[in-house]
């Protein structure tokens, strides 16, 4: 007999974790033996614990086709944690209290680290509360940091995004320089790993050419070193471009962002590493400078995202349906990569349990000796996962969007307040 | 007798500059009678002082053409300013001296609008100097502040590219806002006029979609009304994003980036309005806000030109080179709406003394009458202008964008240190 199934979006969206959510809802329409239908939780968990289901068979092949094309969480997401019994709550049970509501045997997770963890206690409330479900994650998150896959889908689409914004403000300043700016930063995402700030690098594609500086969280923050390789490049190069994570920390693991400093209206000044560094060079070294801070912008790109990132997404969505139906329980499809020339990968399985709260960092082979850039070695790694082109169709000169309909289930339980 | 061109490109530099720079080298190859070889002033007008002038004719057809896909400044551009005898030096006499030596007959400017006051110095050479050239200026700025001309090339490109991020950002806010982020502020150039803030503007087409306030430079910032509205915003949809100039000043006229403080370094705070605004609104309303400065990533950003912008910046380099080989001085292109919809226009051509220093600021109609957005009108001026797109070639993921050998003319004058 048919069960329905609960999809909810979880922490912070992507260019392409839509896509993951077609994935799930194409194929669960291809496997009406077990799964009846889909329901997606509006603004994430929490759709589920307010019983704030939307029913995705109310929307169209074509509309669900389009959310491969749109950025952003289309159900809406959630930073939220479920409480436990550990930490004084019955969030579970008020879960299985909706499932039960609506037949849902099927529970797909869509997110990074922490949901890793929600999922895999979800997967085991069939031991823990005897309700029977079948939960599988379905990886994603731009800091490119969940173990066993090979990538993280979400990554390769910002990874595409920064490279590309880096090389277009390289050719900028380059032209530039002679007479104006000499030192552009640009500050990316990625608070304790510094993936999305490796992939800056791979705009610089020959001697010389920047960026010249990475600025990792991996490697502690040295104001001298860095003040003299600047120094340096803009001597040898007449400019000095430089990828810089947000999460940048010194030795003792305060972030430089935690300035403890006021803005001009009295209040904490909230950080921003690029700016800071901007007023470094310029007082230190005394050159011209210039920033960015590109923050959602490279996260919700899909106007430039990675065809190999999209067909990913898409597939980890597609596979973690065909898991579920085979009754796979706790488990999540990874990304195996096969072959890195030409780039060939396949989907894999892994436990749970082996992947709920542990953080990937960057290998130390993947950053050259002195802190500073990437070694080959991490550019043949991430050079794949940036391949392809997958715009999305444009109209009136913007990229055209779909919005669903997002027609609520009938609730069948009493209020619940979170 | 045919006689050689100089070029220029001057100011800073758009996604599209280079587009202009093909078309003025493409058109002075076919008109061989006139024209002999296009020397382009590596870093600008800093490369006739200096005498270190381009052979573009050692650039072959395929790397001139490629031009059109490529950001930046190709031969260099300066944010340099010829001093003449009011201002003690003698640097249109030195120019002469430089192009006496390559029977330079023919100069074309490419920049804004310090730029066409240089240009239309030059133009009256022949009766201030006794030298005989025609200067013709070719218009460029992503500030849209040129009088006469309907747009300014390069600023399509950039309205694109704000709009399009806007859009993005504005899925991934709203779809994170019940539990986490609530305002967004984007930061676009354009210190004294509104008009890239007004292109974010764009990204909003029905009502309560974001971005919900924009802040122009020539709306005097009033802090009450600002979180009055952030917060109306915030109760009515959810969250609120914001479109915001670097060039926001007070009723007094000082720029709010101009704060006076120090920085985690004891240095002078360098700006940012976007931090400052999300400090006050974090402060003042305790919303959770992210902030993003586009930079030179939306100047350089070419991957996402617009078609109608590249064609534009094409066109009024070729139209320059028409105009000069008719023997027409002082005299810049320009763009002339002939209908908005269907979207038509042609090149005209305006006298330079009528387009130096004069500054075009968005007219009061295209602000709304409380000042926080666009009006129809202005939405009519500015759609037809991001229409189209002209993704440049792509190679291992990234866009394929041309270096030029950028070989030198010999020198055959003496040493000249500007």
């Amino acid at each position: 007999m048919a069960r329905n199934a609960f999809y909810a979006q979880s922490g912070g969206v992507t260019a392409v974790i839509n896509a993951s959510a077609a994935g799930v809802i194409e194929t669960a329409r291809k496997h009406k033996k077990h799964i009846g239908k889909v329901y997606a939780g509006r603004n994430g968990i929490l759709g589920a614990l307010t019983e704030d289901l939307i029913d995705t068979s109310r929307e169209s092949a074509a509309n669900i086709r389009a959310l491969k094309s749109t950025p952003g969480g289309a159900f809406g997401s959630a930073r939220y944690k479920l409480k436990g019994v550990e930490k004084g709550g019955h969030e579970y049970e008020r879960l299985i209290e909706v499932f039960r509501a609506h037949d849902i045997g099927y529970f797909f997770y869509n997110g990074g680290n922490d949901s890793a963890d929600t999922c895999l206690k979800v997967s085991r409330i069939s031991e823990t509360l005897g309700y029977p479900i079948v939960a599988v994650h379905v990886p994603k998150t731009v800091d490119n940091d969940l173990p066993i896959t090979d990538t993280c889908p979400g990554f390769g689409s910002v990874a595409k995004y920064v490279a590309t914004s880096m090389m277009e403000a390289v050719l900028d300043v380059e032209s530039m320089a002679r007479t104006s700016t000499k030192v552009f930063i640009l500050e990316v995402m990625g608070r304790h790993a510094g993936w999305i700030t490796a992939a800056t690098g791979l705009a610089s594609r020959r001697a010389g050419e920047g960026p010249h500086i990475l600025l990792f969280p991996e490697v502690p923050w040295n104001e001298e070193a860095f003040l003299a390789r600047v120094d340096e490049a803009v001597k040898k190069y007449g400019y000095c471009a430089i990828g810089a994570s947000e999460g940048l920390q010194d030795a003792s693991g305060r972030f430089l962002s935690e300035s403890g400093l006021k803005d001009a209206f009295g209040h904490a000044q909230l950080g921003g590493v690029a700016p800071m560094l901007a007023n470094l060079v310029q007082s230190k070294l005394k050159l011209k400078q210039h920033w960015a801070v590109a923050d959602y912008l490279q996260r919700a790109a899909r106007h430039i995202a990675s065809k190999a990132d999209l067909d990913q997404s898409y597939a980890v969505g597609k596979a973690a349906v065909e898991l579920a139906v085979k009754g796979m329980n706790s488990v999540m499809p990874t990304i195996v990569r096969t072959s890195s020339r030409p780039y060939r990968w396949r989907i894999g399985v892994a436990k749970l349990s082996d992947v709920a709260n542990v953080e990937k960092k960057m290998p130390r082979d993947f950053i050259t000796p002195d802190g500073f850039h990437i070694t080959q070695k991490c550019r043949n790694y991430l050079q794949p996962l940036i391949a392809g082109e997958a715009f999305p169709p444009f109209e009136g000169g913007l990229p055209k969007y779909v919005r669903l309909k997002n027609v609520p289930v009938r609730k069948k339980t009493g209020e619940y307040r979170p």
